[in-house]
């Protein structure tokens, strides 16, 4: 159950996120870049993959600095996957957190720039030149960026765009259906709790339940993602609803229908509480309310 | 002078990062993405920046292993950058290395995901999650990884390519073109000789002697690049010739005509070759080929 103790964690996690954000994403970088990739990525979405993050640090009483600088390069990760994503060649959309995507702002080549540029400074977010090794140790900035790449890339994030895009107008079996869910929403939202749980002491049995617990959360958000955008309208969400359904992508309510995807997602919702149980966490307080709040949304 | 004894060396590690890549570049990345990166980084290409990080490494008698996937790394962000500049909304060029660029291949979303899965699986490469630590140190990959990143994104690569976009049509003058320049092509230049630099024991001197070395370096290769843009074909470079002029962007010709442009390539040329000989390297005879190569091709 959400509590107000959680509500004013979330609060004052998402000001400290925002704050690392501002001061990060360099409002100097040239010819109009800069603007883009704030526009891009400051003032809006939800933040999970950074509380996601900060949660994890705290469940294994982790380095609470390390685990900003994860936190923000993987909503620099997620914010560059929806500038490209947004644009004509793609999903072709025009509203995103309730502004004009990027594109419609700043032309195609400036998103597609700006996009670029944000993967690329999550890498150097998490690589520090002016910290020394005590403050943020070699073996963890190595350890984040090998865990970040993978999620973003092929195998992850990239892969499960491709298979979208291949996807449209085709029927998709649920196995096929999980795989593409599991690569383009689920590798990002584990590799957030995964990052979170390396800034501390974790072994492998910790490990392997935060896993877990990342794969069944990440997999829920998307199939509740799939449920709102047939039942909520676009101002609630802050993009245009019913978008999957009119570009003819397969989503877990037109391959399964509605309750089924809702069974699914309460069924995987119970699937991460209880590898969270198993983890021996020193808190995992706020990652559970974390993962009551991706399934109970309604936006 | 090139020497057939350095001819054969280039072969070599042309041989052997052609391998690398083809390893490293998974052909089973889903839905057609492995096949698109694979077209878009194999089989093509001078792999100049392969070449200087591998004889960096030498020059610093450092590990040759490391530098390989430091190699394989900065052409993945190389070739990246080729996909998207090719694409309809930057460059539109529809010739690469002498095929069809990826675009037209792959079409415009299969490209620019296939740029974006390039740009992570450089990462991945450099965070080997296989290889004991003993083989590549923690503290080598996170140091790679930033170099890398600080080359590619706002302050280096993708900032040049913004200044570019914006400069079109528009006078620029010298020391903007340099700065322009100094991003977008340089930066790379320079990063891979310092990731090559970064396998081995290099002293703060020997540090700022190949880092004004690559800097050098990287302005002379755009210069000639410029030169050859109007004195070359298209079958003798594999890409459209005249393209700068035609698309109305400043270059050192069009800005300082092609006379001066030849002095400071050829002045540029010098000063690399003097930071070289200051560094009191153990080895820097293909770093200073590589520089005579630069500066001498005719494609």
């Amino acid at each position: 159950m959400i509590t107000p103790a959680f509500d004013a964690w979330v609060r004052d996690e998402l000001v400290r996120v925002e704050q690392a954000l501002s001061r990060w994403v360099p409002a100097e970088a040239p010819a109009g870049l800069g603007e883009a990739m704030r526009y891009g990525v400051l003032d809006g979405g939800k933040r999970l993959r950074p509380l996601l993050v900060r949660a994890a640090c705290e469940a294994v009483a982790g380095d609470l600095a390390a685990a900003l600088r994860a936190a923000v390069a993987v909503e620099l990760i997620h914010a560059y996957s929806l500038v490209h994503d947004d644009m004509p060649c793609m999903d072709n959309d025009v509203l995103r957190r309730g502004k004009p995507t990027v594109h419609v702002q700043f032309g195609e080549a400036g998103a597609m720039l700006a996009g670029d540029a944000m993967q690329a400074l999550a890498f150097e977010v998490l690589t520090p030149e002016d910290l020394p090794d005590e403050v943020m140790a070699p073996q963890l900035q190595a350890r984040l960026c090998g865990l970040l790449a993978r999620a973003a890339g092929h195998a992850g994030m990239a892969g499960g765009q491709a298979i979208d895009l291949a996807a449209t107008g085709k029927p998709l079996d649920e196995a096929c259906l999980r795989d593409m869910h599991r690569r383009k929403t689920g590798a990002l939202l584990q590799a957030s709790v995964l990052m979170g749980a390396a800034t501390g002491p974790c072994d492998p049995a910790c490990w392997s339940a935060l896993s877990d617990f990342g794969a069944a959360l990440g997999l829920a958000f998307q199939i509740v993602d799939d449920i709102l955008d047939v039942t909520q309208a676009s101002d609630k969400l802050g993009k245009t609803a019913g978008k999957d359904l009119h570009a003819n992508k397969p989503t877990y309510v037109t391959v399964l229908g509605l309750p089924e995807a809702r069974r699914q997602a309460t069924a995987l919702h119970q699937q991460a509480l209880q590898a969270l149980a198993r983890g021996q966490l020193a808190d995992a307080g706020h990652l559970r309310l974390l993962a009551d709040m991706v399934v109970d949304r309604d936006s």
